[in-house]
This record gives C-alpha cells, structure tokens and sequence, in this order.
C-alpha cells in the first residue's frame, strides 16, 4: 500500500476582470497546482498572483498549457501542425517558468489542459509534439496525463517523468477509462462517497468502476475541482479523509 | 575613439500567415536581434523560427517586449497600471526565453518597443514597472534605450546594465533628441548619406543636428531598420562603411 | 416635475467561461441594457443570449462599445487614431445589430464603456470619432453619456439624440462633476440612502453634493451597477422607491 | 452556352500593420469580394478601406466568415458547438454589414472561409449552423461554396440562393472533387493554361480531369487568389481570355 498521494487542481484561470475558481482556498487543500498560462485562461498579473500563492503555500506548480482558444477555453479540438503545437508548449512553459522566476519559484511538471489532455490521450502526432516541447525546454519537468493513458508510456520512452492522475469526481469503465461525460453517472457528485473511493483508490490501487467490477488504476496524484462551494467541499473532504487514514498529501516532485 | 559598435533591428514580427521584414537577410547584417515577443508581433512557430536564424548566426538576442496590442502593432499608449506592466514584461521575456532555451541559445537583453518605447522615455513610473520586470526575472539581463533618455539613468541607477542606441535613418536635435516624425526633414532615406553618418557618430561621438550643429551622442547601438527593401541597403551600407573605416560591428554582450 | 425615468445597467459582460453579473436578475429590473459587443468582453454565443432575455422582457438595447482590450476589461486608456476608433465604433455596433437582427429586435443606442466613456467626456477628437462612427451605421441611433458632459452637446450638434445618464452610487461634487473613485465617499453603498437619492434627482432634478450643496443634474436615465448581490439589491432597491413614488421606470426610446 | 460568370477573390485580410494581398488592384479584375470580417484576418479600419475600394468598383460584396482563429489565419479545424457557431457567423455579418452600412453598400452573400469552408462541404452539424445563422439575419444573403457540394444543397433545402464556384488554379478529380492539395499537380502555375481551363469551364461546362477525362462543372464564380504577383497576373489573364470570348465577368447578384 502506497501512504502518499498527491492533490492537484487547475488554478490561475481568472482572466482579467473575470474570477474563475477560488485560488486562495484551494492551494490549502491540494499539494500541486496546475497553473494556466496564459492560452487558455490566466493574464500574467493575475497568474503572479496565484503562484505567489503557491509559493507561500509550498505547493509543486505545474504549466497548464493549451490550445490558444480563450473564448472556448482551451475545451475545443483544434487541429495544429506540430511545429505550431511544439512551440506554442515551449512558450507557456517559458511563460510561466519567467513569472515562477520573478518570485523565485519554479515549474516542475506540465499537464496539457481540455481538449488538448484528451487529444494527445490517442492522438500520437499532437502526443509527440507535446513531448517534443517539454524536452526541448526542461527534460527534467515531468508531465502529468491520465492514467493508463498512451501518452504517460510514450512519454516514459522518450525520457520524460510522468505523473499519472485519477479523477475523484469521474466514474470509471471496468478497463479504468473515464466514463463519457455524456453517459449518466460519468460525474460524481457525493463528496463523501468520492473521499471513500478516494481512499480505496490509494489502498487498493483502485476503484469500483460503472458496472460494479473493481478496476486497478495506478495514480501518482488525484484531480481536483474548486470553480463551485461544492468542489471546494469535496476537495476538503478528500484530503480529511485520506490524512484521517494515515495517508500524506505530497507531490513525489516536491523537494 | 571607439572602433567596435552594434548594429540591432527588430525581427521576429511576423505573425501567423502574415509576413514583416526579411529576417534571414537582416540577419546576416546585424549583430543584435529584438525579437517580438507575441505582444505586439510573433507567433511562438515564427519567433521560434527567427531565433534559430540568429543562433546560426551568432546573432545576441534581446526580447523587443510591447503593451498587449496585436491590431495596433504596440504603437498606440495604453495605460496600464504597473503590476499589470511588470508582468507582462516578465510574461514576455519568460516566453522568449523558453523558446531560446529550447534551442541552446538565451536572451541578454530586453528593448521596449513602440509607444511602449517611448513612454517609459519619459514616464517614470511605467519605466520603473518595466525595470522592475527585468530585475525580478533576469538581473543580468541588459536594457536597450534611447540614447540619453532617462531611462538609462534610472535603469543604471537600479544595477542593470544599459545600451544606448541611436537611430541611423532619424534626425537629431541640437540637443540631442530625435526630431519628431510629424517635422520635414526627420526621416533621412539616403543610404549613403546615412552610412557616413553613421560613420561620424562612431568617429566623432555625435552627428550633425538638424539645425547644422554637431550633437553629442553616446551609442552603443545603431538600430536599423528593415521592413522594406531600401532599409535592407540602408542597414547593409552603413555596415560596409564602418567596416572599410575599421570599425567592428558587435554587440558589447557577445560572449 | 418628470414621472418617467430610465433605469440602466451594463450586461453581456460573461466572455467564455467566465460569468460576470446576473443578466437573469437584471433584466428583471432595468428598462435599458447596456450589451457588450465583444471588445472588452461578450463572445457572441453569450452576447446573443442576453439579447434574448432583454427581448423577452421587452428592454431597450444599447451598444456598449469599447477600446479592444479584452484583458484590460475596457478600462485602460488606448490612444487610438480617429480612423480606428470610428472603425471599431462601427464595427461593434453592426456586430450587435446583427445578433439583435438575428432574434428579432434592434439596437436603439450606443453608451460607450470604461476608459472610453471618461475619454470622450473631454477629448474632442474622439468625441467626434465615436459621434462620426454612429452617425455612419445609424444616426437614429442615440448616444448615452455622462449627465452635463461636452460630449452630450457635441453629440447633439452633429444630430444625435442624446441620453444624459447619473450614477446611482456615486457622489456629486457642487459642479455636478462625479467625484473621484480615488477620493472618500466617492462610492456610495447604502441601497436605502441611494434610493431616496435617485429619487430626490427624479422630483427635484439634482442631488446633495458631496460638501453639502444641492447639485442640478438633468438626467434621462440612472445607471446601477449588477455584479454583486450589494449591486442587485441596490437597483432593486432604486426601482422600488422611485415606483412607490408614482415613477415610471421606462426609456424614452421604447416604442 | 452561359456567357455571365463571376470572379470572386479573398480581399480585406490585411491586418494592422501586416499587410496581405493587393485588395486595390485585385477589386480590377473580380466582380465579388470576399471581405474578412475580423476573425481570420481584417482589422475594422483595414476592412473598411477595402469596402471603400469594393464600393468605388461596383463590386458584389461577400461576408468571408471563419472560425476564431487569427493566429491560424481560420485554417485550423476547429471543433464548435453549433451555437457557438451559429451566433459567431450572424457576428461577423452583421460587422461587415455595419461597415458597408456606413459608407452607403451592402453585403450579398457569405462565402465560409479555410477550414470551415472546407469542413462544411462535408459536417452537415457545422453546415447547418452556419445556414442558420445566415437565415437568422438576413435570408437574402446568398450562400458561396464548393460547386457540387453537399452544403449547397443543404442551403437551397433550407432556402437560401446558392453560388457554386470553381477553383481557376486547382485540378479536379473526374468525380469533380478538388485534387487534394498533398497529390502532385493539384495546383496549377500556368496563366495561360488556367484561363484556357476557365474559359473551358464557361463555354462547355467542365474541365479536364486530372486523369485526363472531362469532368463536369456547374459554376457560377470562378475563385481567383490575390496574394502574390503571379496570382494576380493570373487573374488578369484569365478575365482577358474570357472577355475576348465574349463572356461578360459579372456576379448574378449585381444589381
């Protein structure tokens, strides 16, 4: 049995006027931030803000990258060529490396946000590009996907550390992949049921999936949400709930 | 009297499907390349693209970092509070950074451009906001000014490194301030002409006023234009010319 | 003594993800809207769906054209040229109209927003700029603005109806001129205090200033303010003294 | 034998600074335009300067609408909600409608632009949200697309007028598809060859296919590219073989 798991939540996605989630709140409940940058959500002042946060909190920050799509929020397919895709990667990253600098703080992993973490899931080309861009810049950040997803393997290949994430509000098929949002159930919504399964996914190594079957699912950290009261509660939940059962909340990247 | 000098040009401005500038010719004349940042020019493919030019080149690089106006090219004021500033200018240099690391190459120094450019000339509270940016990111990083303007000062004063540049194709006041582009005679297109002058003020320290006096300036840098076919002579004639008179053309920052 | 007043608010502020205020709530409550056209925030799927509900609830529709500055809300000054400006003036109300056209109703007036809305307040040449641009698409459309201020008259010289507007939580100096957000007691926050003072403005067409004198303003139409529960509150608040009092709550622009 | 056809060229998609095409010389030759409307390509100030050009020429006017995409210049597949699109299509219309509203024209079709023109001749979803959104503001409005697609179809179905058009420099298939750009000799370089072809296209209705058979063609505009001197010569070639056979270059919604 493992007795450390990881949290982590997507932060830094206020825009401008606009407040997305509660950055405050949550970075005293997870132990990783995947933290916009500037492509999906998140403008430089206010993406300072959150990582002085994160520092002050000492959570590990991840680049949230994505597509360039505000207005859909990074959650619509888009078809880029590689070469587009690769340095488009490379500048968030670097983005954000810059601001994490500026308060002397630092990026440690990469999680592709919306539609572009659900492409590279199957899609080699848009995987590989990815990849590309991360070892281009930084070989030594790692890069957080769905676990039991082609990406984290190919990504192993190529040499990169990889952090693989359970969601605790998704059901799961019995072969561990995400139930369909569109399927009924596929979301989550007890915040003590999913703190219990939570606590059988670090135990057992995995969770009772959509049709009853336990279903094993290596996960090196689990997904948060905070845009609404009720995921922040949940969020809370889990972690109460884990540390109640002697379990630590720690990214393995934090030093 | 000196004999080396630098010659710089903005490059990397270029944005999607649309072209500016010949960066592979101008590169083969400069010795320092400001590089769009994707504020107001240059997408990270293209930026990505020019800074492999410049590293064949043995080109120093400076991140040409701009208020967020993609439509107006970051020539029109805008006034944004100094937070707002300093990241952005931290955003700005991060992203060009990261995309520089990914080829093996970096960043030494950072140019405002445009109405950005110009305002911290004279406005000391955004100067401040941009000095502060560069200080929190990269205090190594040098700041490419007017030559004589505050700016300079205040920089030094801060611990940066500064380069002073002039203008080849503009026309000077007596004291030394560039001639406003709304007068006759403040643009000069005779690329002969332009190159001995541009002679002189290595020479002799100072160039002719528009008012037939000698002006004191001291330049570390010539900027060149070269968004047009006869900026490319202009930019390569004032090159042969200072060569045959044995002057070096190099940055002070080329290692 | 007048018993029609208009009551306004800004609305079709969401962009994306992001929700700003309650278009919902609002729309129950004012008798004109203030819809973005998409420069400083509305994507068109959202700015249609607050055109629907304002038609639903029979509200008169304004476009509330801005500078292009998403990030900055609108709210940065942008020194943009004559030409532009009349562009984007065009521009975002034909965008508008054609959402409005799209659902069945139509675009009665243009407020400008944010920094925009302060500029043309004193600087002629974008007065005229705005003023030119809605005279090209529609000169029956009206211009809102500041009660008392040069851009009202301007506007009128050149054949605009004009709507002069007060703000509703905000302190008058003896002038007549808003007093600074900067300076204490510029924001009022008491619903009850504000009500009876929108009255008082309504039967006595003035208000107390903030050093104690009555202040005459000609107002239209007073502006509330939706994006907080405080905010709602306060125009419900409003609407209700002002109706009690035997007030219409109506622009002069419905039909 | 018909002797009226149209041409039709992409104009207006200059943007700021940047420049594309030659909209002066090109509003010479065709008797449509296809003007960006801001979210590929076009600025407000830049559109309006060629609906000015398209005015003083007597040209049909033409909404060329696309996805969000600038940086992508609209050639990109994008994945949208059909609302998303639907609303996104009546924006860009009605913005081009308010710009030619205000200098006294009108615009008379929508031609799809880049990746949405080429994922509608096929995704019935994002073709019918686009036809909707064309219904919806203004029924008149014909639809250009890709001559024997099934959007065209579509349109007429839903009762909107259609415009079938051909690609002067483009081989087809003997099904009378496009050579996909991949396969050699889909492009065609030879002026003289392609205005032949065209004038083919006119007098027989049909080309040669790429395997050498006759592939029938019913055409009313021939799309004719700008971007470069040699598509421009072309252009001209074609309109002078066509005139001297007697064929007047006219679009059927010229009034």
């Amino acid at each position: 049995m493992i007795n450390v798991i990881d949290l982590n939540s997507d932060l830094g996605e206020s825009f401008g006027q606009w407040r997305m989630g509660n950055d405050e709140e949550m970075l005293g409940i997870v132990s990783s931030a995947n933290v916009a940058c500037g492509f999906h959500a998140g403008d430089p002042a206010g993406i300072l803000q959150t990582l002085k946060l994160a520092k002050e909190n000492q959570i590990v920050i991840g680049a949230h990258v994505s597509y360039p799509d505000l207005v859909g929020f990074g959650r619509r397919n888009m078809d880029l060529a590689s070469d587009e895709l690769t340095a488009d990667v490379i500048y968030q990253i670097g983005a954000l490396q810059g601001l994490a600098t500026s308060i002397g703080t630092t990026v440690s992993y990469v999680k592709p946000h919306g539609a572009l973490y659900n492409t590279i899931a199957n899609d080699k080309q848009q995987a590989l590009a990815v990849i590309e861009g991360i070892l281009a810049i930084n070989p030594n950040l790692a890069l957080m996907g769905l676990a039991g997803s082609n990406i984290l393997r190919l990504a192993q290949e190529k040499g990169l550390k990889t952090i693989s994430e359970a969601f605790a509000d998704r059901a799961y098929t019995s072969k561990g992949e995400l139930v369909s949002r569109r399927e009924e159930g596929a979301v989550l919504h007890d915040a003590n049921y999913v703190a219990q399964r939570m606590l059988q996914l670090v135990t057992e190594g995995g969770v009772g999936s959509i049709d009853g079957k336990f279903t094993p699912i290596e996960a090196d950290s689990i997904c948060v949400h905070g845009d609404s009261l009720g995921a922040l509660d949940m969020a809370r939940q889990i972690k109460i709930v884990l540390q109640q059962a002697g379990i630590t909340i720690r990214s393995f990247l934090h030093s």
